[in-house]
């Protein structure tokens, strides 16, 4: 049995049921397979629409005097609401920062939308708020409107936020998950599972005696070095809900093109992969906040990887593997031990509420 | 006693502490005071924002190419989902459709996020998607990008919906808030208090014989028939949370004039009317979806509303008052039996989520 089959098997909360289910599950939250069944089956019916049903993590738009822009949503509902590393309001700009970043755009405003609950202690809002301003700062985008709703105790869970953001698009620019090629080369920006396995380790009941560090960060300096450096890079995405096997997954499928990658090659904190360890986690499954996933053909490799080393979100970048002709739609992972194995999309919910 | 202090004293179900509150209160979501105060002592120290200190419904925005557009995001947490004449779903594209269109911009893209509770039936969840793309189709928008999250059973309340709506700015328009000039007229394009006593004739425990349904409706297209017939129109605004006299108090500070209403001229429904009479209500107070409350210069008032009643959903547009050079920042309102009072932004909490 494999490590990630003690994994799913030892961590579902809630397991996936046979049929289909008629109830909203903790897995349709989960960034795998049961959100994507939600969203074939519940939304893009719905809303048939060519931007939405591309599924990119952004949507790229045209105004009626020409003008294009990214766009992009989601909502934060992580638990508990400060964790090491950071908070909730860090990582509702962070995370909406790198979905436009990673799809080219340039970020520039974001609206944040909050939900409240009543008993909430104003200071804690005002530190969420305060991180989120110094975020921004960061990430040089601007926060230029929002709501506040307050629901009654007991029907939320402290904050809950909302962002949107909106970027530009620089001309020419079209990264897509469905660019991907055969011979092209997959690199990561850091190590994996940071996010996931620092929030699990503040989760009532579970105790890390090591330092563990979420990663969350905006991406969008380190991004646009990648695209100054290699100009022709294909895609890149940031492996949030569902990790990067999920990730890799969706790439795969979108390009209709199969990916290998190198289990060795994938680099992991040593006290994140203990504490995968310890709790029966695939660290390939696990969230990250402040890492990017790239495609990138042969001859911008090497500048690839050389640009995102020289910046400080990227000092641990690595190439991990490659697109292949084979086994199209599927992700395979050589292990250390030289066995090769099928890399399936997240099924049910690994981690529940961790972004 | 006037009838609004009967309904302050008889409902405020939170009521406002004299000191400043620690934790957060119902009535920090009630667009009244409390709402006003949270965001002048949190938020706008945070963002000192230009867009966002200017408090519009929207922020106008510029690309760096140049391009202006409108971009707006609110958070939906009405209680029940479903209730007469709408749901959360159609409640949630059209307020994001209207705060767009009352500042004069053409809503185009909508982006949705969906924060549901674990246990939600999903045939809940198909009624509310169906409704939006029908409130979509009927506005003429479409929805581009999403976000699905799930939080455990009892950490939310069947679904929230975030929605963000982006629109075109046709050149040479700038409606503001802070446009009003005495000599102005104020109407309105309906009855008042249709939603909020719609949303609290279904609440537990309340029940009217007579039939209340909610005036949710998506706005662009009135307020473009109300900029067509009279250019030089000031501002608009939708009477949502607060109520009328809540958006009449945000005009007259925000342009720094006087506004004098007459009662006998708000159109309020006899049904709404008898409702609030049972419920200690003034519809005054009560939120509107499905209305907007305009600023129009003397020159082009009677073009305004003949145009307004052209609409289907301008049918009972009236001029209900004048922008006046005394009692600066402050609304008064004659009433029937030929009194007059300051008429105040709402305190506390009337009716808590109610949008």
């Amino acid at each position: 049995m494999t490590r990630a089959d003690i994994s799913l098997e030892a961590l579902l909360s809630c397991p996936v049921p046979s049929g289909r289910p008629e109830h909203v599950l903790l897995g349709h939250g989960s960034g795998g397979r049961l959100s994507a069944e939600l969203l074939r089956e519940v939304f893009l019916p719905a809303f048939d629409d060519p931007v939405l049903r591309a599924l990119e993590d952004q949507a790229t738009l045209t105004l009626p005097d020409g003008a294009r822009f990214a766009m992009t949503t989601d909502s934060f509902v992580v638990k508990p609401i400060f964790f090491p590393g950071g908070d909730i309001g860090k990582l509702a700009i962070c995370g909406t920062v790198n979905d436009l970043a990673v799809g080219g755009a340039v970020p520039q405003f974001i609206a944040a939308a909050f939900i409240l609950e009543e008993g909430l202690p104003l200071s804690e809002l005002r530190r969420v708020v305060a991180s989120m301003r110094q975020t921004c700062s960061d990430a040089g985008v601007a926060l230029v409107t929002g709501d506040t709703k307050v629901v009654d105790r007991g029907k939320g869970d402290r904050i809950f936020i909302t962002t949107t953001g909106v970027g530009s698009v620089p001309a020419g620019r079209s990264l897509s998950i469905a660019n991907a090629r055969a011979g092209d080369y997959v690199m990561v920006s850091g190590t994996m599972g940071d996010h996931g396995v620092a929030v699990m380790s503040v989760r009532e009941g579970l105790d890390f005696e090591t330092s563990l560090t979420s990663d969350t960060a905006p991406l969008n300096h380190l991004a646009e070095a990648l695209i100054g450096a290699c100009p022709a890079i294909r895609c890149m995405r940031d492996p949030t809900r569902g990790g990067l096997a999920t990730t890799l997954n969706e790439l795969a499928e979108a390009s209709r093109v199969g990916i290998e990658i190198d289990e060795a090659k994938v680099p992991v904190r040593p006290e994140v992969q203990g504490a995968c360890e310890i709790l029966g986690l695939d660290p390939l499954y696990v969230a990250n906040e402040g890492k990017l996933v790239a495609v990138v053909p042969e001859s911008g490799i090497q500048a690839a990887l050389e640009a995102a080393r020289r910046h400080p979100s990227g000092a641990d970048a690595a190439v991990i593997g490659r697109v292949v002709d084979e086994h199209r739609g599927a992700v395979v992972v050589r292990t250390r031990i030289g066995g090769s194995r099928r890399l399936a999309t997240l099924e049910g919910e690994l981690l529940p509420r961790i972004c």
